[in-house]
């Protein structure tokens, strides 16, 4: 066993994700995505925008860009509920920001060797990672993940039978 | 970077998964998990009995038990519909199924080395896993975390509000 391997499973993981999670996204129109997920629940819209800010606050978390390349959607998309905040992005526009950010991230992921994930995000200090070498890069990417797969469970609700 | 360290951040990652799962079914009432999680979709038993066959049959599949706890639990969870089987075990006979499978894997994951989570599992011939070194047990534990997630982000919209 390998450090190589074990990103491969990682990223693996994390690619089969975004690869199912574009799937149901294509399975949904514009107009459904502006539905609840469930009564009174988030909107598919909504839960776009959080994947994409999360995933695009993963740039500068990972130390691979100085900033994220979206940063007006932390706001509406991460820090408020869904309905606070009116002016936002259409679906068409989060799509195409959904995918950048994604592809951005893998064009990065393609350039990190096996030693560089096990290398600190920007969350913790130098001192701290030196008593906990699990607060790496990759551990990031294992949480990021878990993170779309429950959103993923959530946004194909609105897949009509 | 040792293969120990690979381990932790997946086992880490399965346990916070169960753990918060745990959470959001002890928010929920025997009564609540009747509820279907949105309109017309599965129910919380079904799910929760989905998740516990799942589980349950890790133990083969990692080579770590003959066969599951609860076999007669695969076919109304996992092989047929929600409602196709109306004979099914109440929630409380499902939490306590649910926590003793999770259980018996913790005590299993507890005794595994490091080396040896990176053996094959039962569903790859010896001569594929030669070809395919990833196919092995820890990823089966990566992608039944992903699994989980998954369920948990629908089961979680049971909670009221």
């Amino acid at each position: 066993m390998t450090p190589q391997l074990f990103v491969k499973m990682n990223l693996d993981a994390w690619q089969a994700a975004i690869n199912n999670t574009n799937r149901v996204l294509g399975l949904l129109s514009d107009e459904q995505l502006m539905n609840e997920i469930a009564p009174g629940r988030n909107r598919g819209i909504y839960l776009l925008g959080h994947l994409t800010t999360v995933h695009d606050l993963m740039l500068p978390l990972l130390r691979l860009e100085d900033g994220p390349l979206y940063p007006a959607l932390k706001h509406p998309f991460l820090e408020v509920a869904d309905r606070t905040v009116s002016d936002i992005p259409t679906a068409a526009e989060l799509r195409a920001q959904w995918n950048e950010v994604n592809n951005r991230l893998k064009e990065h992921f393609e350039k990190i060797s096996a030693e560089d994930w096990f290398a600190r995000h920007n969350s913790v200090s130098e001192e701290d990672f030196a008593k906990e070498p699990h607060r790496n890069r990759l551990n990031v990417l294992i949480s990021r993940t878990n993170h779309l797969e429950y959103h993923r469970g959530q946004i194909a609700l609105l897949i009509q039978k």
